[in-house]
């Protein structure tokens, strides 16, 4: 069982690559991250307004095409996360994230999926607003 | 089964609403309307870039507060959208919307579910980027 979502950004794909690598960015949209995104390390993620925090494995980085990183769960329980770019011109890149690892057998499946996907809905909508308008107030208005 | 959003703009409650049923908003964040929302009306929305159009029954309209409509099947088949707006102060509305109607003996339930959830998660996202930074290029986005 996965989520997957696509949106398309008017930017190129170095430019959002850069967006969720660099600290000095992905704090506009998402979560602070306590460093560089680098293939085999373990990042923190804190969303401050939720008073939420997760650690990150990232399994894969491929610079301006993949990053590929574990969340959630203990060790190998944790849900696989794939950012793909997919850069169309040097202007327009479609972004697709894809989240695997939801058990079919969970009582909450169906809620946890629709969180999930209004997750990550939200969160490349505010992406969008931040690299191609440079707002970094659309986060943190989701009401749970 | 049912599909709920919140989320919070920093708006009063009666820019909000207008945002809705007035057609000059409504297509800066979400669809084409052919004219005013007004209760017992039907009106019909289009999103050009998706080339969709739904006709929406407007069944309770009620001033800066609360708007319901029906939409998808024929007659009384189609699902209830409810939006409530619930001002905080005069700077600040949590809208929520809820979609009720879902048949859940539907073998696509869960996928129709998620893309519902998606599309509620990014109109609301697109409405606070057009009335809190006056954006109306966040829209039409999303690829399916």
């Amino acid at each position: 069982m996965y989520n997957l979502t696509k949106l398309k950004i008017k930017k190129p794909a170095h430019v959002v690559f850069e967006a969720f690598v660099d600290p000095a960015h992905i704090k506009n949209f998402w979560f602070d991250s306590s460093s560089r995104w680098e293939q085999g390390t373990t990042v923190t993620l804190r969303y401050e307004e939720y008073d939420a925090q997760i650690d990150i494995e990232l399994i894969e980085v491929e610079v301006n095409k993949k990053i590929v990183f574990r969340w959630g769960g203990e060790g190998e329980a944790g849900n696989i996360v794939t950012i793909s770019l997919n850069e169309m011109d040097s202007s327009r890149t479609i972004i697709e994230v894809r989240e695997d690892g939801f058990r079919e057998d969970d009582d909450e499946l169906i809620s946890i999926l629709l969180d999930n996907k209004g997750g990550w809905v939200y969160m490349l909508t505010c992406l969008k607003g931040y690299l191609e308008f440079g707002i970094n107030k659309l986060r943190a208005a989701i009401v749970h």
